[in-house]
């Protein structure tokens, strides 16, 4: 398993420059957006670019959101940037789509982020209760 | 944008025989899971092996479910396994951690799906109305 390697190309860019947000898709992609329109919300999949080095890919454990008077916990229970494959994952509803920009309310992710994926989003369906640790309570 | 690549490398593997479904975490990354024991739910990311073909990475509409009766839907709208960047993206509630295994529900992969990533699952917290097309009700 350790000699597998699977190959990732950016699709598109996140621009986040401050104020606003939006997703730029490359022109090849375009026709993958058709039916994005129908839906409020997205999964936005992207590559944290920054972080390519390998003692960043080797980092097993973190205090998250970087507070250390969070406990010391392994980065598969977090949503760090510091992580064995660097994909990062967020939520962010649609304000608009022209063209090949996707206009979204705001987005955890760099300015100039590398795009890999995009998936509509619909509610789960899970009975309660849904637990989760205090630290995620900002 | 269209030379730069990026490397994935599997961290685990997806057991999914039929009557039950469980990850399997590789050894080297056990200290990643300290912290998951805290949480209900998580998101699984894995990699659709089997469709690793340009044939396939190239295929930008489908209709959704496989079902013609969906209308013809870019793959970014969907969850479909066919996609440029070929990331799979599970909800799943956890059973039981038991060492490096993680037993779950229930996952929408297949056995012997290369593990990706694991990130701890908290609530979204977004305003009403969420809005998706009907073809995403069963």
């Amino acid at each position: 398993m350790d000699n597998q390697a699977f190959q990732l190309h950016p699709i598109g860019v996140i621009h986040n420059p401050g104020d606003r947000a939006w997703i730029e898709i490359a022109s090849p992609f375009r026709p993958a957006m058709d039916g994005l329109s129908a839906f409020s919300h997205i999964h936005v999949l992207f590559w944290f670019h920054e972080n390519d080095l390998p003692e960043v890919r080797s980092t097993l454990q973190v205090h998250p959101c970087r507070n250390p008077a969070n406990p010391l916990t392994g980065v598969f229970a977090t949503h760090s940037p510091m992580r064995p494959n660097l994909i990062g994952l967020s939520f962010c509803r649609i304000q608009a789509i022209e063209d090949r920009i996707i206009r979204i309310e705001e987005i955890d992710a760099r300015d100039g982020t590398p795009l890999l994926d995009i998936k509509g989003y619909w509610p789960y369906e899970t009975p309660p209760p849904i637990r989760y640790p205090n630290w995620t309570r900002p």
